[in-house]
């Protein structure tokens, strides 16, 4: 009985401990706290069954860094340079021409639709191996031209606690992605504890066909689908099937997500994270080219959902 | 101490009750039982961590009764039959024609695509929360022609068995159909313990709009995926992002699903189901107008997927 004893002893201990150490206390770390014990406490008039609770999260800027650019568009440029050479047409054409000439303002404007273009066009006719293991390469030797590190360790501390938090509250933690799955499946189940069954994102056709007889998933020069801004509700449904409960996003790319998730029955939690934190960070919104929030900073207010401040909010920023 | 010492006597008499009971000793039992070991047994050349034991399962005639038509097909037709009056069109164009004549062979012609093309012609314009709930309502209600029980209760149960074994050895089981997944997500948690977001399927393209200030969406005149034959491989890269360990079908429509699934490195599973008892359930393959099963027959020796026989290998057909 002395384990017994033991266990009964650890276990409140455990519990109090804080979960969520790099959030500052504050009226956001208490709404986070306050809707997870709503609805996982059995006697809670809100409570969810835990099948039903999903969780959603934005990946660029709501998860790792997307400025100065979005990180899946600073590993196509690169691949763009090199095959320009071979495609004097792209000088001319959008979103090729913006990619080249580092026109941030016209990238911004052809948003995720265009970073799909440009990773077809210099992806495409690959296996969708070969892409996971390009990326994934990429992604080792890859520095970010400020912070100097991986770009898989500018996630942010917060929202890894954040994480894990829900998912030890039975919660089912999903990524949807404006960026191509293809991009993010190979390190999320590492990084966040995302398995890639659980990312939802943009995705490039594929056709099954036998490669020297080698049954082989094809990229082909098509975009299958735009996981982004009215794209997101669908990408859910499609992908998920059920409404989730909780959605975290950052920009105006994530709208839509937030509206169909807060606006389901029962109590339910939106949160848009707000870069205001120029020396930690960066601090941008409405004039942004990437992950502009500009709709969403106008309207959270009345619809309930919480601007997360990283400068009053966020004791750190990124893991040690 | 005595709780333990009970827990100990309990524990290996748990282990080895046979988790298969419907399914009659003999070879393929065997290679079911061999193959979760080698996977599951730590000191295995062939062991798969947990999080990549991926299986899946396709559903009709492979986790319950396909003939004389398949489920959704029968569903569709009803709703077909009551529109056809405002649709004098449809007498002349197929699938709608096959459809309304009650032609099976060129509703078996038009496959997995055609049944599509019912559903949406037979429930366009509605929003996916409404159709669930028709779906729900109609299986709730339906009777099998033959055995007189909802379509739901005509599930197999020693596949019941299977997915519950897998899954006490850390497999993941998804089911990857041909049908629409609106027709399956509402019942497949309940009935085989899948979970939504583990129901890989054919779609109907959806749009996100406001419908009196309220998010909705809206399923729309096109299809957007087929996830039958050469789809299912794409349907499973799309949705899971991993490659399976074991895949179960049962018709031609599977071939390429167990094409993928057993050419990966590694120790796989490929099963094919063999409907060859008339009197328990129905005889069925290479003629048949649902769920043919020709070149699966011709090539499974070859490729080493398992014929699992109904007559054979199963002990019992249906749940009580």
């Amino acid at each position: 009985m002395r384990f017994l004893a033991l266990l009964i002893l650890i276990i409140p201990l455990a519990a109090a401990a804080d979960p969520l150490p790099s959030w500052n206390e504050g009226a956001t770390k208490r709404a986070i706290t306050a809707f997870v014990a709503a609805v996982t406490e059995a006697d809670s008039p809100d409570f969810v069954p835990e099948p039903e609770r999903i969780a959603v999260f934005d990946n660029d800027g709501a998860l790792w860094v997307e400025q100065p650019l979005y990180t899946q568009l600073a590993f196509v440029l690169e691949r763009l340079r090199e095959l320009a050479g071979d495609h004097p047409e792209w000088r001319e054409e959008q979103p090729f021409k913006a990619a080249l000439e580092g026109d941030k303002a016209a990238l911004g404007e052809a948003g995720m639709e265009g970073v799909m273009q440009l990773l077809m066009a210099t992806h495409a006719g690959m296996t969708s191996t070969e892409l996971d293991a390009i990326a994934a390469d990429w992604l080792k030797t890859a520095r970010h031209p400020r912070f100097e590190r991986p770009y898989t360790e500018l996630v942010y501390q917060p929202m890894l606690e954040l994480l894990d938090y829900l998912r030890e509250n039975g919660f089912k933690t999903f990524i949807v992605s404006g960026g191509g799955i293809a991009f993010l499946r190979p390190w999320t189940e590492r990084v966040y504890g995302i398995p890639p069954e659980q990312v939802v994102g943009s995705q490039i056709a594929l056709e099954y066909k036998l490669v020297d007889g080698e049954p082989t998933l094809v990229r082909q020069p098509e975009i299958a689908f735009v996981d982004d801004k009215a794209g997101k509700p669908v990408g859910i449904w499609r992908h998920i099937g059920r409404r989730p409960i909780m959605a975290f996003g950052n920009s105006d790319g994530d709208y839509q997500m937030l509206e169909w998730t807060t606006a389901g029955e029962g109590r339910r939690l939106g949160l848009l994270l707000h870069h205001d934190d120029a020396e930690r960070e960066y601090a941008y919104d409405r004039e942004s080219h990437m992950g502009r929030l500009d709709k969403g900073l106008d309207d959270a207010a009345d619809k309930g959902w919480i601007l997360v401040s990283m400068q009053r909010d966020w004791a750190r920023v990124f893991p040690e």
